[in-house]
Formats: structure tokens, sequence, C-alpha cells
């Protein structure tokens, strides 16, 4: 087992300048978020332009990288994922917990917890570890989900690139909270004020219309609605 | 009143390569994914790593840029608002709205709608222009509440930067429907398949301490936990 800093060591690059107040220096307080989301946002750059795009990922807090290992899929004719071992890539992990509603629009905020990844992706080439990964992605949208699936086909495996980017380079804000107001602005009063608690809302699972009658919603369906 | 094209005009950069059957081109699709998301993901080039920010932004359809105006803004000291004006960005908008079960890892999926706009953004300079942005940011995060508040100092003024993005080069993707199968997993039965559907969920409001008690809720806050 691979031990892992307690605290992140954030670079230049990820060390966070603006709203300092917000940075989160500890390792728990990035698992945490990437534990929260069931998508991030990957920055690659093609053709000189950033170019972001939403993606499901997984995290092994102790995969082999330093500080463990986000991994990221992908079709293996996928331009993104082609061109990111060659670069320095960015993956963004974003989670809502409400809106901030102050008396000025200058303070109006959100309570949000975010976590940014920067480092150079390997990809992944061993078959374990590539089967590892794809079930971790399942897991990080429906937990509990991949043990109920068959192995994964030769043709799957080779039709999708697995990457590994290490957890090591990351940095965390967070904001929680009611609003921030100036003082003149609470005298002078008159507006409401206060936050709006934001989540996930789950609907009842719709079966496909071809699932066997007898089969009934199994328990990591079940638990969805109830997380 | 500037006329826009109804369809969006893809460049090389913004034509959607993968999975080409859930591209859209239609402006309206465009639109529909920016009004039903609170939240964006900005993509900037720092130092030649794609960084990659969560922010809020505003939309203006029939705004001074071809084919529309989308506005972002921060603190006049964000490196990511500085450098930005020099270069292409990116802004990523994403609404999920459900896991797609299949009986395999490889068909997993989600139902989704983003958008992916790219472009040289524009400092915008003119003062009702940015009093306009900085309304419309506040309104697509909670609609209707910038007419209730007070306006804008210079002092606050003067410490935003505001960036305009013409909404001229984008693509959207989305995905509906339920998982589609391999006949031999459909054949093979025995794993429940289906859709969980994802909304937004939005709590009671919490009102600040310091409100006073006779301010009741107003509609704007009522309205977000019906929408």
């Amino acid at each position: 087992m691979t031990t892992h800093e307690a605290f992140l060591s954030p670079t230049p690059r990820t060390t966070v300048i603006r709203g300092r107040q917000r940075a989160r220096a500890e390792r728990s307080a990035l698992l945490d978020v990437l534990r929260s989301a069931r998508l991030c946002h990957l920055g690659v750059i093609v053709e000189n332009v950033p170019r972001v795009l939403p993606t499901v990922f997984g995290v092994d807090p102790d995969g082999p990288d330093r500080a463990g290992t986000l991994y990221l899929h992908g079709s293996v004719a996928s331009r993104s994922l082609i061109e990111a071992p060659e670069q320095d890539i960015c993956v963004t992990v974003t989670v809502v917990d409400g809106l901030v509603l102050a008396r000025s629009a200058f303070h109006h905020s959100m309570n949000y917890r975010s976590a940014v990844v920067v480092g150079r992706p390997r990809r992944v080439e061993d078959e374990e570890e590539r089967i590892r990964a794809l079930d971790a992605i399942v897991d990080q949208v429906v937990p509990g989900r991949s043990s109920h699936l068959r192995a994964h086909t030769r043709k799957e495996l080779a039709a999708t690139s697995v990457l590994a980017l290490p957890l090591y380079e990351a940095s965390v804000k967070a904001r929680a909270g009611g609003p921030v107001d100036d003082d003149s602005d609470i005298a002078a009063g008159g507006v409401w004020a206060g936050v709006v608690p934001i989540g996930e809302s789950v609907g009842s699972a719709e079966r496909a219309d071809d699932v066997e009658p007898h089969l009934v919603e199994p328990d990591h369906v079940v638990a969805l609605s109830r997380s």
C-alpha cells in the first residue's frame, strides 16, 4: 500500500491566489469533493485553445500515482484523450451547496466545494489496472454497480483509452455560510438576504422496457435516491 | 435589435467529432442549455496549462456580439480574467438529466445537455453594458433578483472585470433515453437496466440572522424551489 501525504503540496500553479481564505490544503477535503460528484470537467489544449469537456471519472486514493490516482476514460478515437498524455491537463470537480443572496449584487455568492487537479496524465496500459479504473468510474456514478456487471470484453477494452492523473498537484476551495454584507446595506434594511440550499435530486428509477418483469430494483439503485 | 443566425456556425474547433449523432446545431438548443444552468466551467491557458475554473455567467441572446453574448465577471485581480482577453477561451455548461444504467459497464452513460462556447473574449468597458452584464449574472443564478437590489457603486464597478464572449462559435451535445445494450446482454438477462433521473433540489431558504423579522421571502426566492 502506498502511503500518501496527509496534505496536498501545491505548486505555484495550484496555489490559490484569489480567495486564499477559501483554500483548504487538507487531502481529506480533496477526497471529500471528489466523493461528492459524478462528473468532472477536463481541460486539454487542442490547437492552442483550451477545450473544456464534461466527463465521468474514478478515484483510487491508494492508486499507484503520487498522492493517489484519478482515472479518466474515453474512446481510443477521442482527440482530447489522444492529445492529453503529451501535455499537462486540468481536471476540475465542482459541487454547489447553496445560493448566497446578499443585499448587494456585489456580495452575491455560492456555497460550493471545488477541486482542481493539474498534471501530466499517464496512459494506463496494464490490463488489471485498466479494469480497476473502469470499475471505479462506473462506481463513482452509481456506487456498487460494477460488481453486478459481466466482465469487460477484450473488444471493449481495446476500444477504450484510460488515463491516470496523480492527485498530488491539487487545490481545493470551499465556501459555506451566509451572506457577508456591507454594514451600510444591513443598516439600510429592506432586502431579504440568506442562503438557498442546493443539492441533487434523484428521481424514481425508470426500468428499461426490455428488462425481465421479475427483476426488482437492486439495492444499489434504490440507494441512489436515499443518498 | 441585432438579428442572429438561427443556426450555430461551427468552425472545425467546435465541430463535434465524437458522438456526432448527439450534436445539435440549433441555436435554440444552445440557449436551452444556457438557461438550465447556474454555473459554467471556464477554460483559460495560464503558463501553458489549461486551467478550468467554475464560475457564474450571464446571457444576453440579443447582446452586441455575433449570435449574442455570454458574460463572465471576476475580480480585477483575477489572473484568469486578466489573461483571458489575450487568448481564445472556452466556456462549457453542463446539465445532467439522468444516469443511464446498462447491462455492461461499456454502455453505461448519462443523459445530459452540454454547450461549449469558444472565442476571443472582449473586455467590457462601457458602463451601461457592464451593469447589464452584472445584472444578467445575478439573474442567471436567481431569476428576478437584480431588480430588488440597490445600484452598483462606483467602487464595486471599479473592482470588477467583465468579459463578453460571442455565442457564435459553439457546439451543443445532448443525450436522452434509455440504455442501448448489446443484443447478447439483453438475451442473457439477469441485470436490471434503466434510467435514474437526476435534477437539482432546492431546499428551504434560510434567512440571514440580521434580516428584519417582518421581511417575508420575496417571490423570486419562493420561485426557486418551484422551478
